[in-house]
């Protein structure tokens, strides 16, 4: 029997969590499947991958990047550690614990460099299209290498699908935003705060997006931040020159209407309306389609796809954690490709898995639930494989920490600093007031 | 033998075109091919239908509008006429020379509607792959119906790709672009000029985008417009605050470095360097490549595919003429496909035709050689069809004498009128001075 063939789309964070997986069991004397990553991207990294570019890249693909400059992490880093690669082996000290972007992306890096597989990713490769062959039991991709402007087809018995769902974003239309006299633009075209320098911004939404992208605004000079929400605030103590709104209902050239009957002039509309779990590159029978919620619809274990168990997805649950659990799912799909786990053959028992993850999902609206539960799934998927097992509850108490640390300031949660759950060190507290820190350098951070 | 199926891909001006060649055979009691116009776009239209969104649309497509609020037409609608629907029959008189894009848009519509064609158009329907079958010598298209979120396949007889070339932007690096502390974008995602009043904006490039979008942003009250050129400059007599310079060698805050050792404190960039030749549904053995010219390459008679010559593509020229030569090419396609006019059988044949387009092409660089060059073209497509003929060396003089008035005074060459090919009647005299009449919308233009 020839060598099974696996393809990886993406070389993202769940993308090279799977390939460092592979390369964990071949570094332990096992035999692994042949392994092809597709990056439409020229470097891996994903959405770490910062562009200044917007729209469309350099290859005519859709921008993939949806961060922005001087973006830190919002939340700790000892609540995404990997367990085989901590941020002391990588930086060779304890770090603070909110670093920024520039920051994160070495880390992740780091693992993949130690790891030596950059050479299975092929970049600049565009998925086309991906078909399931009844007959044959196997996959046809179909490719557009941008380097050589060519196309071509190749088959593998087993596809992931690690694309990530922050990158297609939700665009709502909302009355006059056709007329309106200034940039409207989502979050995933924002780059650089210093644009908004003096302006009245309005920021639509009230998740993570509009409370970063309007805080950046702020930090960096903003004359006023107005946000808006549709179902409830985010509620924190904001700046005296930032105001939360009720829904937006029209805007009429510079002005913008609030369903509570008041105004406000705006010079810029940020639309942080969420993004979309999007696949232009799969048939109807391989793609997933999902809330973004912690338990995807139709993933058995949140990863093979219910309907074609030769297809899986990572990262696709909304997160709480995040590089870690896609090392769990990365290390469970791996071996389950490799034979060393079970997929149930009866469909039905796969949809009754998923079926099972949604009730439990859907008890409670808690946000420590939702924490716990999503701290539980990856417990489950670690406990299967052999992951390094860490103190996934000390991870936990890093993020009730935090939330306890951005109710009472918003503007000074990332000055707080957690103990890492895989080497047992607290973070030192960063030498300048996130606010002060006007220089998101590698370098400036480091400078602990 | 069953009817011949053809796939039109793209409702824009070309698409429409060939809806309406078909229909007008149809008219005329032939018998004509089973017709699928697949439009990604919720509206026809193409370029001319105007959406505020940049980037992603509301599927998830990249946004196929270039245009932006407050274009006029940068040429005569003398030198764009349908032949078989004068301006004069769709507005019930004659119109003023430059119309904004509402009322261009309108036009365009007035024909189509006419003809009762919108039936054969799917709507939201993104082409997502193309392949040839050798075997049964046609075409299998997937389909992606955003109405449904589905995806499906169809087999044609023929192919005709009408998407258009000024959508995928060529978007060019350059120093410190990463780090500018302000909005970079592409004329493909320029929108509002009123976004960029009070400020000193870099516009890059020396084509039409260039002009036009500076030539908007100085109406709409920009501080400075300075514009830079990589081998000329335009060189028209520009207000006092626009300034030429030649190419751009790096940026480093806000500030612009220019090859002539000057510098510019600048807030945007607007890149007006272009568009590709783009087309992500096409395998190799399908795909168009070509350079923007007047002679494109590998298209017999300019519509037929070497390589393919079931496949044809509609306006892939760079143009002078637009509407009225898309016509020809589709009335032309028309013909070949319904087996009024013979396609040379051999592919040396088709390359030799499309060496000889490109060798006279190549033969002077002079702009009236160009615009002659193409009227030949014109002319030589509608001789072999029943399309109306009219008066393309008179549509040539309109070319001529429009690019007299705008060396004269470039901020309002729009006030000369000229007169129509197809009915005869001078224009009116607009109103209103351009660089005057800041309200662009149809009821306004046509208050002649």
């Amino acid at each position: 029997m020839s060598k099974l063939r696996v393809a990886i789309i993406g070389a993202g964070p769940s993308g090279l969590a799977q390939l460092r997986a592979f390369q964990s069991a071949a570094q332990n004397g096992e035999e692994i499947p042949e392994i092809v990553c597709f990056e439409k991207q020229d470097d891996w990294g994903g959405l770490w991958n910062y562009t200044w570019r917007t729209g469309l890249d350099e290859n005519g693909e859709p921008v993939h990047c949806s961060m922005y400059r001087y973006l830190w992490s919002n939340g700790p880093k000892e609540g995404l550690e990997f367990a085989d690669y901590s941020f002391e082996e990588h930086f060779g000290k304890q770090i603070a614990s909110y670093p920024p972007r520039a920051v994160l992306m070495d880390y992740i890096e780091g693992r993949v460099k130690k790891a030596n597989v950059r050479d299975w990713i092929r970049f600049n490769s565009a998925i086309r299209w991906v078909e399931y062959n009844e007959d044959a039991s196997n996959f046809t991709i179909t490719v557009h290498d941008h380097a050589t402007d060519s196309t071509y087809k190749e088959d593998f018995d087993h596809v992931i699908c690690a694309s990530g769902h922050f990158s297609t974003p939700n665009v709502p239309f909302y009355e006059g935003f056709d007329t309106f006299n200034g940039r409207v633009l989502h979050a995933h075209d924002f780059r650089d705060a210093r644009e908004f320098a003096g302006k009245d911004i309005l920021v639509m939404g009230s998740s993570y997006s509009a409370e970063d992208i309007g805080s950046q605004c702020w930090k960096y000079g903003a004359k006023s931040i107005t946000s808006c929400y549709r179902s409830a605030p985010m509620g924190f103590k904001w700046p005296d020159n930032w105001e939360e709104k009720p829904a937006l209902e029209k805007v009429d050239g510079n002005t913008a209407f609030f369903s509570d009957g008041t105004q406000k002039e705006i010079d810029s509309i940020i639309l942080c309306t969420g993004y979309k779990h999007y696949f232009n590159f799969l048939p109807d029978d391989l793609r997933l389609k999902t809330a973004n919620r912690l338990a995807s619809a139709d993933l058995y274990k949140g990863v093979v796809y219910a309907h074609n168990p030769k297809m899986f997805y990572l990262g696709m649950q909304d997160q709480w954690f995040t590089f870690n659990m896609f090392d769990a799912q990365a290390w469970w799909v791996r071996d389950a490709i490799m034979g060393k786990l079970d997929i149930p053959a009866s469909k039905d028992a796969l949809l009754a898995d998923v079926k099972e993850r949604e009730e439990r999902e859907e008890a409670s609206d808690d946000v420590k639930y939702a924490i716990k539960y999503q701290a539980e799934y990856v417990k489950e998927l670690v406990a299967e494989t052999d992951y390094p097992s860490f103190d996934i509850d000390g991870a936990c108490q890093a993020f009730f920490e935090w939330k306890g640390h951005k109710a009472e300031d918003i503007m000074a949660f990332r000055n707080n600093s957690y103990t890492s759950v895989i080497t047992g060190t607290l973070a030192p507290v960063h030498h300048t007031p996130w606010k002060d820190a006007l220089d998101d350098s590698l370098e400036s951070y480091l400078q602990n």
